[in-house]
């Protein structure tokens, strides 16, 4: 017996390379999971991108029309209130309907958020929802940091929400066995922090979870801890340093290449190193940032994501839908315990 | 007639390679600049590693002897009440008399700090003192960043003057012109933010400097702004994913180079391109952080600073001692204008 299918709707009109990058991740993702995907958008722009591919009617593959499109200049109220037909808040309304089990976009992350949130509702248990971001480490497992940008003031009870939220996304989605749980402060002492930090410290202490203490900012990468949890301000000053930092490094280093070794020689090595390295800390691997605490399972990537990050996108979806993390996690919170498994 | 010799205070003993590193960025320092070079700590001890360096007498070096160092376990609680001769306060007290107009010191940052501030005392017109951070970018104008580590919870005001002091520093140390000042913030439009700098917009744009609002974390290095503004914890959570992140890269990208040419070759280049880049992003380029806000002129270094970061500091703490820097940024606070030049 074949395995049934999970359903996600593809937000097909949101991010910088839309439709054309939501189009081929989708059919790269049935062509290679067990998944069916509803794209929604506009229906003659989606079935012009699908007719680059015959044969697509065959595959598990919808469209599902919205007329309207946010965009990444629109705010987050304002498409809430005045885009009632768009392609993401058709998709989570798919999703809420139950057409659909995951939605993926990679639309303008303001208004992804505040749309899943107002259409789906919270996690019972949960105060505010928070975007998380995967990324790799040296040892090879990649951590999860959160909040990256749902939340700009943070009180120190959500820390401790979000610490249980990253705790369960290491262990259902990386099959991390007890994730070590960090608070991103300035050094490793339990004093060494500001407010927010040092009154969060005890809540996490009382969790039923391995919390290992402060982590730094070069921790990050390390692999030192699986979760990472911080204010949303700062997770996503520290995000983007990284992404910024691995542009000018990659810009940098790419100049010393050439220039430690003949002209042509050293621009196709460096360009063959970066190939083989940019393999190991694309982002577009890791699929994209889950949103978690809001029910359902929205996974939100990264405006300029390519079919390959599209893909991966929906694979975590399926992933997500499937490990019952919203379920446990209303349990651990209303029980005061996230690992229930 | 010769250029008058600058006296810089260097604390000898407080670096992860000291004395050695001292000694030696020292004696590199007053080879090459117009300077002068009191070390200070143990006097046995720097006759000891001096001894490594026959003539050295002749050269524009003295040792001031001070009995105790404050190690990287001390508080700066304690070691201010308890080391009362220790290296770098001595070192302070030389500044404070008149004896040298800068201090250079690797210790710990935090009783640095607490120390240059007590025996010092504050630029009129500062709340707080600023640890900056100068980096290197892609336009290949060093950036300044501050506060990354002096405060950890501050005040909107306070961001404020610390626009103020880095826009002084980038002017009189790199000679910029109308420096073009960030706020570290989530997004470049005005409204996203946290509560802090939503506050502190409005005050920078009164300020008489080049504010350009927003940046990112993204910005760091591309060279967008010449100094970058944010909270000390913000700052160091930055600064640490940077290091973190380089050194990670390093590592990720050595492994790729080697598999992408055949082993041993691979090595080599991979060697010798990260010689070169190393040259471009090292931080010992800089000459360390200038704590910004205090009496006379702080330079603190990274605890496992080289000679050559050594001898950088030395330079700076020179420039920035002959630069006026503290009278401006009084006279600027004072009558609300920073660039009096």
């Amino acid at each position: 017996m074949p395995t049934p299918l999970v359903t996600i709707a593809v937000d097909a009109m949101g991010g910088d390379h839309a439709p054309k990058a939501e189009v081929d991740g989708a059919l790269r993702a049935v062509r290679h999971m067990p998944v069916e995907v509803i794209l929604v958008g506009r229906e003659d722009v989606l079935r012009e991108e699908l007719a680059a591919h015959p044969g697509w009617e065959r595959l598990p593959i919808k469209i599902h029309h919205a007329s309207e499109v946010v965009t990444m200049d629109d705010s987050a109220a304002k498409s809430l209130r005045s885009k009632k037909d768009s392609s993401i808040r058709v998709a989570c309304r798919l999703m809420h309907d139950g057409a659909a089990r995951g939605v993926v976009s990679a639309g303008n992350t303001g208004a992804v958020m505040a749309t899943s949130k107002t259409i789906n509702g919270m996690v019972k248990g949960v105060d505010r929802p928070a975007l998380a971001s995967v990324f790799p480490t040296i040892k090879g497992k990649p951590a999860v940091m959160l909040d990256v940008g749902a939340n700009v003031d943070v009180e120190p009870d959500m820390l401790s929400q979000f610490a249980m939220m990253g705790e369960l996304y290491s262990r259902l989605i990386f099959h991390t066995e007890n994730p070590r749980v960090g608070l991103l402060s300035i050094g490793e002492e339990e004093h060494k922090g500001n407010e927010l930090t040092k009154k969060a410290t005890p809540l996490l202490k009382l969790l039923p979870i391995n919390f290992i203490g402060n982590v730094e900012g070069r921790d990050l990468y390390t692999g030192h801890a699986d979760v990472i949890v911080c204010d949303g301000f700062i997770g996503n000053v520290a995000l983007k340093v990284s992404e910024g930092l691995v542009e000018v490094v990659r810009h940098l280093l790419s100049d010393s290449l050439k220039a430690s070794v003949s002209g042509k020689i050293g621009y196709l090595l460096s360009r063959s190193a970066f190939a083989e390295f940019k393999k190991r800390v694309d982002y577009s691997e890791y699929g994209g940032a889950p949103l978690l605490g809001v029910k359902g399972c929205t996974i939100i990537c990264h405006g300029r994501s390519n079919a390959n990050a599209i893909k991966n996108a929906i694979r975590v979806a399926a992933e997500f839908a499937q490990s019952n993390l919203n379920e446990r996690l209303e349990k651990g919170l209303t029980q005061g315990r996230a690992h229930t498994a």
